[in-house]
This record gives structure tokens, sequence and C-alpha cells, in this order.
């Protein structure tokens, strides 16, 4: 008899109870693809009498989390706490330092603190599994650590936010402005009461760095992500998007340039006929570029209890099965130091949104400033005629440094007959 | 210093050079994912005098690819020659007989003398990688196997056979007809001189059966496959799919069902609104459902030098670092027995396309014979009027069992005013 792999699983949200309702109704399964059996034994949250859906009453319950990696009885710890400090961080820290392997689903922490807690890992030879922490039910962390493997990684990008692929997606399909769909989406539990961690870009932004580190074989360096959010995209920039042919998307893109990598998260326009364009609702993708692979593209849901509770348990038959990968994909002293690269060098196109006064001398004005930083036109339109009133104007470039459009874009905003904040989305040839 | 692993690559054809190529170019890369380098010390090929892009002057040289296996020097083989029997089959049996891990890309093989080649692995302890023999570069082996290993997968279908694909895109967007876009096909070096392979959909029946056996973890059976190619659809069926919402696309399907697996590969109808149905020209595409993560899409390039080597490669590395899956993804012990549904038990609608003369009361017997075989009408388009001769008409049907249609559709054949044969395509709501 092959002893079963017991699991000590901190936190019992949503994810906890999936992971523990997966582990019982697909025993069978797991246990087949695992090649023992792997079963929890012992549990720690903060609440003994909620109704989680699972029976709990056969479990060790511990009230402090970190009390779970001493259980000598625990032969690995899933962590599903949430947050990079406090109880999380200080039972994974724990758990690792003890020797036991760790499965866990949170970012936030391994963008933060992941350079650390990988050093950590490796020093004591135990595996770390966090393929939920990306993407949710996706395998894209295996992908990339381990399907691609064999390729240099020239780009990663992907629509890793669900919550603002959601708003985005409904916003263009319903014409609808960003506050009331957000409004919605609170009601129907697609976003949080405190919606900023989605819609501000920073759960993208720490997906992104965790994908960075390992498409490129690096230490993650979640400081070095550019981060915009989606509160300023307006019915009117999707519909003006649509006419022009392509689709706004939350992206987060990591790229190899000769300078180093750049890590970034801002709406996009993305080309139509980009397979990353028909990807919606709530859904995510993972484009990678490798240089003899090509283009692979990873499509499926990105969070939930299910898709969730299926990629920890898939790091758990890894850990059954001693299938053991290093953190980044390689040794802490195989990685490289390649720089990172700081968003006002990004280049690339620019879709330019003012509304401005219809009167004569308006476009002269706009575009001689765009001549002044030497950044060329690709298109423009005008919506509507006004005269003496508010039009939309739209400016697409053809390719420019980010601090020259920064620069020209704070003296467009000065002129007189710019009376909006200028709206610009960056376009990517995806 | 740490040992590398020393291969041997039996096939330098396109794939094999690739290998070489990547080993060569990419050896950092691939060193630090492998945590030792990875190395080729033996070759077997035909033709000694043939130039393949890589030196090849400093490998062992083996005219016998069966040799490879009992070269001391070689730790791991990589069998690129291709075909079920032969020295292909050999070389694998030799190897693992020998207690040496085997890296393949070789569909064929697999699909037939897999599940005894299996056992053999199983019985000696020894890994078999065969990531490259379905979809390229993309890691969909990896994927059903560990990925989503936690599921119980309901259907695992795909776009797995780039010719076809190009071939149906390139009909479908320049309205050409078969036989004219197969020879360009051939010219262009995307279909093979004798195309029945790919075109037949034998090569996607191959890779089907294989990840058949991956999804539902039971013994590969290539001959419970049902296969059509797509050798009868016509620039007319294309058009008229455009109509009613569908593309025509060549998809091997396995499902989960209450009495058994079905597997089969044929031309389907796949709503425009399906994210498969966006997949074009030579690239291809895996979904899978399962129980806790829904839907999985992968895409990416199913073939050439490029994506294959790197799905080869990303095998080593696993073998490099002693990550070790079973072949089917459990062992044998662990597989299952689930029975094959055949054909004739297959329920879905369909889309029937007929040449009748105009002439009153053609509609009136074609619809009879469809009722007098239970067969609920869903829709029926009659395109252009032509009295006393012959034009088209589609009828779509609800929910049916093939076994009905068949025999309707063999009475319908028979009719005076039908002047060709009928043609059947099924509609899949993917």
């Amino acid at each position: 008899m092959i002893r079963p792999l017991s699991i000590g699983v901190a936190g019992l949200g949503t994810v906890g109870a999936g992971v523990l309702k997966l582990l019982t109704e697909n025993a069978e399964v797991v246990a087949a693809r695992a090649g023992r059996p792997v079963v929890v034994s012992a549990v720690s949250a903060r609440d003994r009498t909620r109704d989680r859906g699972v029976p709990l009453s056969a479990l060790r319950w511990y009230d402090d989390p970190v009390a779970l990696a001493s259980d000598p009885h625990v032969d690995a710890v899933v962590e599903l706490i949430g947050g990079s400090e406090g109880p999380a961080r200080a039972l994974v820290e724990a758990a690792l330092r003890s020797g036991k392997p760790v499965v866990t689903a949170n970012k936030a922490l391994l963008a933060v603190h992941g350079a650390a807690i990988a050093e950590l890992a490796e020093a004591k030879g135990v595996p770390l599994g966090f393929e939920a922490a990306v993407a949710g039910g996706i395998p894209a962390i295996k992908a990339l650590r381990e399907g691609l493997g064999a390729n240099r990684i020239q780009r990663v990008a992907g629509i890793l936010n669900g919550t603002c692929n959601y708003i985005l997606t409904t916003m263009r399909e319903h014409k609808r402005e960003f506050a009331e769909v957000l409004a919605e989406a609170q009601k129907l539990g697609y976003a949080e009461a405190d919606p900023s961690f989605d819609i501000d870009g920073i759960d993208a932004a720490h997906k992104l760095a965790i994908l960075a580190a390992l498409a490129f074989g690096r230490p993650v360096d979640f400081g070095a992500v550019h981060v915009e959010g989606i509160r300023d995209i307006t019915a009117l920039d999707i519909a003006l998007a649509e006419e022009l042919g392509y689709r706004i998307k939350l992206l987060g893109i990591a790229r190899r340039t000769e300078a180093g990598i750049s890590t970034r998260v801002h709406p996009c326009m993305v080309p139509v006929s980009a397979p990353i364009a028909r990807v919606e609702g709530v859904f995510n993708a993972v484009v990678a570029e490798g240089d003899f692979v090509g283009r692979v593209m990873l499509e499926g849901r990105g969070a939930g209890a299910g898709p969730t509770a299926s990629a920890v348990v898939a790091d758990l038959i890894d850990l059954a099965r001693g299938r053991h990968t290093p953190v980044w994909g390689a040794a802490s002293g195989a990685l490289n130091g390649a720089a990172s690269v700081p968003m006002e060098r990004h280049v690339g196109a620019y879709y330019l949104r003012l509304m401005v006064l219809d009167r004569p001398g308006v476009i002269a004005d706009v575009t001689g400033v765009l001549r002044d930083y030497a950044i060329s036109l690709e298109a423009m339109l005008q919506r509507g005629r006004a005269p003496g009133e508010a039009v939309p104007v739209v400016l697409t470039t053809h390719d420019c440094e980010e601090a020259a459009m920064r620069a020209a874009l704070s003296r467009i905003a000065t002129l007189e007959a710019v009376l909006e904040k200028p709206a610009l989305i960056r376009i990517e040839p995806l």
C-alpha cells in the first residue's frame, strides 16, 4: 500500500472549499494521476462554524495557520489565505523552512516576495507550486515553465483579470459606461466591493510579474511593472476602437528588447483579427511567443472555485508524483539579471482621442505639437460637426517613444480648444 | 559538475535537424531549464552525405537505428523516423527493453501500438515522452496528462491536422474548390505528394486516439475511431455554412457519454462564435472540458521543424530533471476499460445538402423520408429558382441518431429528383 499524500489547507474561502470538494468528488481520478491518494488531514480558517458545503469534522483544526506547518502528519501545505503579508507569508515561509512543500494560489505574495521565497525553497530543496496564482484553471505556469521550456521567449502577454475583461466586454456589447457596468458587476459578484485591486490593474500586474519571471528566467520584479487600469475607458473610445478595427483589452505584456525586459499592464487596442481580441467576458488568455514554437495561446476560466481548485490539485499531483521544477524554471544560479526597461522607453503606436472645440485651426495646433516631438500620424478622424461646440477627434500615430508622446500630450492638454483630459490608449500589434 | 544528458537521435529529416539546431542554438536556455546540458552524441539516418544545416561530423553515426539503443554512451533515445512499423517501432521497443527513456514524435506508432508500448515502458520503469506527437508545439499532452489531471474530462476536441485546416481556410477565403487548393498546397509544401494520410483524416485520428487515452485514462484504441476526411467538402457547402452561421472544420472529438467513450474525426459545422471556428490556416487547437476547470483551449502551430523540436526538447528537459509521468497519465492498473461507442449510436444535429430538380413535390418527398425515420427538421433553405433544373436545397435537423440519419439518407439518395450524392455534415455545438 502506497502512503497517501497528506495535506494541510489554510484558508477555507471559495477556493479552499473548492479544493476540498474536488479532492472528495474526484478522489479516484486524482489518486490515479498522483499514483497515490491525496487526502486533507488538517485545515486552518477563522470561522469554525460556517457551512462550507464540505464535511470538516474529521479534520484537525488550527486557529493559527502557521501551526499547520509543524503538524507532523502534514506532508505539504496548501496556502489559500491570500495577501502578500501577514499569515499567508508567515505560513509559506514556515512550511518551506521546515522542509515541507507548498502549493499556493497567492499571486500577491509571489509577485512581492517571490524572489526571497524562491531562494528559501531552493535552499531547502523543497518544491513550491503556484499554478493557481495566474490565469486560474489554465495551465499557464506549467506551459511556460516546462512545456515551452526549450524556447527563448520573446513575448508573453495576457488577459489576466476576468473582472476587467467582463467589464470591457459588457461596455462594448451594451454600449454602456464604466461606472454603471462596474456597479452591476459588483451586484453579480464579478467584482469586489472594493474593486481597485482588479480595475486599477494591480492584480494583473502581480500575475504579469510572475509570468515575466518564468518566461525570461529571472527573479520576479513586481516593482518594474508599469500599471494602469481601466477606470478611464469610455464607451466612446470603445466605439471608436471598433470603427478603427480594434478592441480594447486590459493586457499584461512582457517583452524582451535589446535594452532589457519591459513589463506593463494597461488598456490596449488590439486588432479585431487577433485571437486574443475574441477572448471575452470572464475568460482569461495567455499568449507566449518562442523562437522555435512560434505563438501559442492558452484560453480558459481565470477565476472561480472550480478552475482554481483544478490548478491547486494539479500542483498536488506533481508533488505526489515527485515531479520537481525550480520555482522560476531554473536554479537561482542559472537565472539571468536582464535589466528592466522603464515605460518612458516604450516604443509603440498610440490612439489619442481629444474633445475639441469645432473651429478652424484646432487640428493644425494639435498636429503641430506632435510634429514638434517628431511623432508621425497614421490617421486622423473627426466625428460629427458642431461648429463652436465640442466634438471628438481621434489621432493614431506610427511608432514613437512613450516619453515623447507624454510630453506632447501634456502640451496638447494645455491648448485652449482642448476641452477635456485627452484619452491615450496604446495600440498593440498582437 | 553535473553529467549532461546524452541522447541519440534517429531520423534526421526536417524535425530531426530542427532538434539538433534547437539544442545548439538554445543550449544555454535548455541547460538552465534541464538542470544540466542536453547533448546529442549519436545519430542515425539513411544518408550520410546530405547537408542538414547542422554539423554532424563529431557525432557517432549508426546506419541501423536500433543500434542507437545499445550505444552505452546514449542515455535516452529520440525517435523521429516515423511510421507505425519497421525501424521506428523496433528502435522504441529496443530502447525501452534496455531500460532507456524514449522521446518520440510518432503518432502512428503510439496510436497503433501504444497500449503494448506503454506496458513495456511501465514494466521497465522507463519514461516515454511524446509531446511532439500531437499538435506540434502546443503543450497539449502535458496539459491533459498533468495540468488538467485533477479533472474528470467530459470532452476533448481539436483541429489536429494543419494541412486540412489550411485547405478548408483557403477554400473559404478564396471561394475555391478542394482539388485546386490541394494541388496548390502540395506546390507550397503544405501537403504531401501522397496527401491521403492528412486529407482522409488518418493523421488526425492517430492524434485523437492519443488524446482520448489521456483524457479518459484508458489504453489507446485507434481501431475505435470513426474517420472521415475532407475530400467531399465543396465550396458550395462552405458558402452555405457561412450563411447559416457556421464554419466547416475537420475536428477530432472524443466524448464521455453514458454508454462509453465516442471518438470520431470528420468535417464539422461549428458556430462562427465558437473560439475554435477562428483557428485558421496551418494552426492547430485542442479544447478540453473538465468538470472543475470548465473549458480550456490551447492554440498554436501544429507542425514544422521549430514547433516540433520545441515539443521534443520539452520532453528531454523533463527527462533530464527526472520528472516522470506514466504514459497515459496513470499506471496501467489505474486505467479504466470504458467501452467505445460506435458511430451508429452518435446523436447530434445534421446539415444535409441536396441537388434536386426544381419542381413541385420534391421537398415533400425528402421531408417525408425524414419523417419516416423520426428525424425532425430545424430549418430548410432553397437557394435560387430554376424550374426544371438543379438547385441546392439545405436541410438542418434537430438531434437524431446517426443510424437513423444514414438510413434516411440512403433512401433520399434513391429519389428520382435527387441528382447527386447528398452532402452530409455534422453540426457540433462546440
